[in-house]
């Protein structure tokens, strides 16, 4: 549709030293401003968090995985609920991904370790065949064999009623060959118009559609599979595949692809929200990111902090990790500087004390910790924005 | 102390047709109307609940477990930490009982079963000795030999700081000789007097001491341990050990002990927490109960509701087990009626769904509501006494 009653992307303010920009997406269910971060709600939940609690940490954009709802509880449960956000209880933008990465990372090994280029050796194989009709693999649940289409990825997140969603792609891994890179890419652009015309045939009109930008670190694959986008009536854009091995890499080839694509379109950073790459993205000119991390480190005790926050000098710089002996009589919030209701209420000691006694209440107060680090990182990175101090702001938050 | 500015029991009306009756306990903390339920954050936390949460949910106060917080955090922690409310940020009403419980059930097989009677072989031995001096056992954690005193029990409790605290008593399990529960209630008596003075040498003075009533279902036993507390100048009265078999044993022993004791001051009637039990406990005359139940079974997929409201036959008459497939697409709240924050936001196939693909935000809002429900419940039975109709309110909820 591109830039409906529904949908449209605004640009606010265009940075002077880079390519970063403050922007506002507007959906149905409400607006996002940009850069935002969206958080991982796989399942149809962020893991131990209520949609209220999301709300209250400032949080403007959940995503779930398409793959996982499609097994567990299905489309037909979904549609009856009345979506997502009916479902749910979060009454505010969400995105959906096509349930392609998924399937691929499955298929191919571990996710994201491959498609991220961490990992050589698939650990196991749940993908069976990709024709051009679709990707055919076995539900993790039960065994059964299910062919996704990029009709039924459509027909399934137009079930699922998020503001965003994602179209169908082949996502090849970073140890493949360039050849079979280009073939995935091309089969991606053939799947793309599929989806534009299945969302035009059975959509509500009320539902954005992202293409996927593939091409894996080749500058002329990334090209053409940006021009295609770029040609069609996409809402907007999702940089997929692999980014390369290197953090250095991930810049370039996230620059490269950036300058590739039409800027009046919104540009989402696949499953990348490590904090330094959140800083490289946004000069790129990446709008939104998403990452399972947040949450995922907080379950295991690990707490985001401002790197001038950790006096320990081992680990990541923002990880403070809630585990160690010395947080035992910690009477100080995890971060002194944090209005998140976990600091705002309790201590170190009393959240070490969780994580030793093996209570969930520990990984929960941390998940809300991390997630209004998250927000807050994103709000400081559009004041800096709209300040030009984007290389100050890092520096607070990385040292 | 009995009734000081820190601490005292108000009747604000007694029941024509029972002994049932309406109070208000003044703690530093805050007020508590009864009869009232306690809720069990055994380690320092209500499991999967955060302290804004349960005040949310209208709850008046919360008991934690001296056993537990012995072994971990400790004693030292918490003192710094500055108790227990500040160390949780639940700044209301607390109570702690007295680590008998534990070290007595623990030692004589599974925890509760024994008491309770519902099991007659012990599972595993972790009470080493019980001499005058106190109880030895061995912590489940490291296996260290501690030696739990009546002086030491408190002055634990004096760290955590609870409003209501609890002596030292030896907990007689049911299958037990009427020569072993006397011998143990006569110990627990003397346990109690050095309870009484090491409150009186080390206390703040804020902390109300309760008595526990043991003798088990013998009458002159519950006598004789009544007349001890009666006596002596506890602030308030717990009910323990061994109340019988079957449910109207328990009543009756309820009724005997609750009549044999000063009805001025508060009685608990302590581990109970079944539906029908308080509702018979209320007739009694008991001001308070406690029990996991209900956020226990609410992590199992058990949500409470008014026996009306659930239109399957089989199982208890408030129990709705989420788990059941009919309610994968159910897309009514878990009760109509309720006002909690899950039956506010979100279906019963929600939840069905949080348990299907086992993510712990299922277990989380089933104790929301859970909570509630408890709430609501003590709420209606003190309009009921109010307006002398609990035998109404009571075919409200058990049909």
């Amino acid at each position: 549709m591109i830039s409906s009653d529904y949908f449209n992307f605004e640009i606010l303010k265009k940075s002077t030293a880079s390519n970063a920009r403050l922007g506002l997406i507007h959906t149905p269910h409400g607006d996002i401003r940009t850069p935002a971060f969206i958080f991982c709600g796989t399942k149809a939940n962020v893991k131990g968090v209520t949609a209220f609690q999301l709300h209250e940490a400032g949080t403007q954009i959940i995503l779930s995985n398409t793959y996982h709802l499609l097994l567990q509880p299905g489309i037909d449960v979904l549609r009856k609920a009345g979506g997502l956000q009916k479902f749910t209880g979060w009454n505010a933008p969400m995105f959906t991904d096509s349930g392609g990465f998924q399937i691929f990372c499955l298929g191919y090994g571990n996710v994201c370790s491959e498609i991220k280029g961490t990992k050589s050796a698939p650990a196991r194989k749940t993908l069976l065949t990709v024709t051009e009709e679709g990707a055919t693999f076995r539900s993790y649940l039960n065994g059964n064999k299910i062919l996704l289409t990029p009709e039924l990825s459509i027909q399934a997140q137009i079930a699922f009623g998020a503001d965003i969603i994602v179209c169908l792609d082949e996502c090849a891994p970073h140890h493949t060959s360039k050849i079979f890179t280009a073939e995935a890419m091309r089969r991606s652009k053939r799947w793309g118009l599929r989806c534009l015309s299945e969302l035009e045939r059975s959509g509500t009109g009320k539902q954005a559609l992202s293409a996927v930008i593939q091409g894996g670190v080749y500058e002329d694959l990334r090209r053409d599979s940006a021009d295609f986008a770029n040609e069609n009536a996409f809402d907007c854009f999702a940089i997929g595949g692999s980014l390369g091995i290197t953090k250095q890499q991930m810049f370039e080839i996230t620059q490269m692809t950036c300058e590739m694509l039409d800027r009046n379109r919104n540009v989402h950073l696949l499953g990348i929200g490590g904090i330094p790459d959140i800083f490289n993205g946004v000069k790129c000119g990446i709008d939104t990111f998403d990452c399972v991390s947040p949450t995922r480190i907080a379950r295991h005790g690990i707490a985001l902090v401002k790197a001038s926050e950790i006096d320990s000098s081992s680990g990541k710089p923002n990880n403070l990790n809630i585990n160690h002996a010395r947080f035992v009589d910690d009477t100080k919030p995890i971060s002194p500087t944090c209005d998140c209701y976990t600091c705002k209420t309790v201590s170190r000691a009393y959240i070490h004390h969780l994580f030793r006694a093996d209570e969930m209440l520990g990984g929960q107060l941390i998940s809300l910790h991390n997630i209004r680090f998250m927000n807050r990182l994103m709000e400081d990175i559009r004041s800096a924005i709209a300040s030009d101090t984007l290389d100050k702001c890092r520096s607070e938050y990385l040292g």
